[in-house]
């Protein structure tokens, strides 16, 4: 333990892996949960938030808008209990295996991810004007 | 189809829908495997590489560091052929849901998150240091 920074050995080392964005000094997060891989949101983090989330097991945010750390949850309840993290080929993104303690998004949806791009109404609506058909429309029927 | 653009009313109408980056004009995109759902990688599309995914049913994408568009596997020949997109809450990332020709990541590995964090060898390396145990490894024991 560093008692300048609190941080651990692993923790330094695992935090200094990471390619935060040169600029803003954030990390893209995948979110997805362990047991059903689904993927339930996306967020980003800077070298703080992952500290946090090392720290705790909870998962930590920063939040572009508000400029703000924020713990999944804090207000909720809603939190996820991050089980793992993977780092891809060029450490410039990250995934957050989670067990997830109720809905993850804000609507109440368990997933942020509960639309398709490309609708069916909207796909029926196109399909009256142009004829045509979509790739999401041919694959989900 | 608008004879101006080369796209269809459908297609104007899903590229509309999405948040892209107020700077970059960029979204991220998460590429899942439609069958494991296992997450693949992670890059960045634009409304030109989303209209050309949307068009092609083959994933593009737009380079950061080189700025340009890029569809997968164009050179590897492991081309992702995508057959649904998700769009979250905020409509400001996406995933794209597909049938991968080959491994994804340019290192061999299906995926490019093959490695986590906090491995175990700095695990047991921290853990001599410290004698503290990282969340990782409490769980994946």
């Amino acid at each position: 333990m560093d008692l300048a920074t609190g941080e651990s050995a692993m923790q330094s080392v695992a935090l200094a892996r990471v390619r935060y964005d040169a600029t803003t000094g954030l990390v893209p997060v995948i979110v997805q949960e362990a047991k059903t891989r689904e993927v339930l949101m996306m967020a980003y983090a800077n070298r703080e938030a992952l500290k946090r989330t090392l720290a705790t097991g909870q998962a930590w945010f920063f939040s572009r808008s508000r400029q703000e750390y924020w713990r999944k949850g804090a207000t909720s309840g809603n939190t996820l209990n991050v089980l793992s993290i993977w780092v891809d080929c060029d450490a410039d993104s990250l995934i957050y295996w989670v067990e997830a303690v109720g809905p993850a998004c804000h609507t109440g949806e368990r997933s942020c991810f509960y639309r398709t791009l490309v609708s069916d109404s909207m796909a029926e609506q196109a399909d009256k004007l142009s004829g045509e058909v979509s790739i999401e429309r041919s694959i989900e029927k």
